[in-house]
């Protein structure tokens, strides 16, 4: 297992948001802000069945999970990763629980489509 | 040329830190929060010859530039791009001039593999 250095688990551990980058069916390259739960193995996002995301990383299964610390942009931790699973959100307790953790009271109506994307870190700098 | 919303240019025109995402050799992704200028037509950010991400992009010249609203995450700005050239910078005057950009006093003594990595953006996609 790839592990994580204790001195940047604090940045897996507070509700910072991340940097996910994947690539596209076409060669480009993709990043987005996303909320992420650790679960001390790893990084769990929530997502859907029907968006680009989704297609990209059925297309490749490598992605990157950037954290920096907000409160300094010189120490952040690069989570070099692959999609490891799917699992069904039906309910979208998952999503309520980011929301909740990012101090938001958002909600979806999308639940059958909803799913948890399960990143497994395979190499990590930090800085 | 791919425009840029003018309602996201000020993502641009900020010292905010942007996110450069690139491909490793061994298919893995990377992604690094950098400082950049935008000079209206390209994204320029200061680097070296002799690390990673110049090798990266040597190998796949697609890259994507995030830029995360500081003050909302959920606006952002996502320049997808090519590397279309690499200039010398042997004063390191361009990094000097990002440094101040940022705010900052660092100085390099690299200049001899210091140079201007410059991004093309060829889709745009805003927040």
């Amino acid at each position: 297992m790839t592990e994580i250095p204790t001195s940047h688990l604090d940045l897996l551990e507070r509700p910072v948001y991340g940097v996910l980058g994947c690539r596209r069916p076409d060669g480009q390259l993709q990043a987005n802000p996303m909320w992420f739960e650790w679960d001390g193995d790893a990084i769990r996002m929530t997502h859907t069945r029907t968006r680009q995301k989704y297609a990209n990383l059925r297309y490749d299964s490598h992605a990157v999970v950037l954290i920096v610390d907000p409160e300094n942009a010189f120490r952040y931790l690069e989570v070099r990763s692959v999609l490891k699973a799917v699992e069904p959100d039906p309910t979208a307790a998952f999503f309520d629980r980011l929301a909740a953790r990012y101090g938001t009271n958002i909600t979806v109506d999308d639940g059958p489509d909803r799913v948890i994307l399960v990143f497994e870190p395979r190499q990590v700098s930090v800085q």
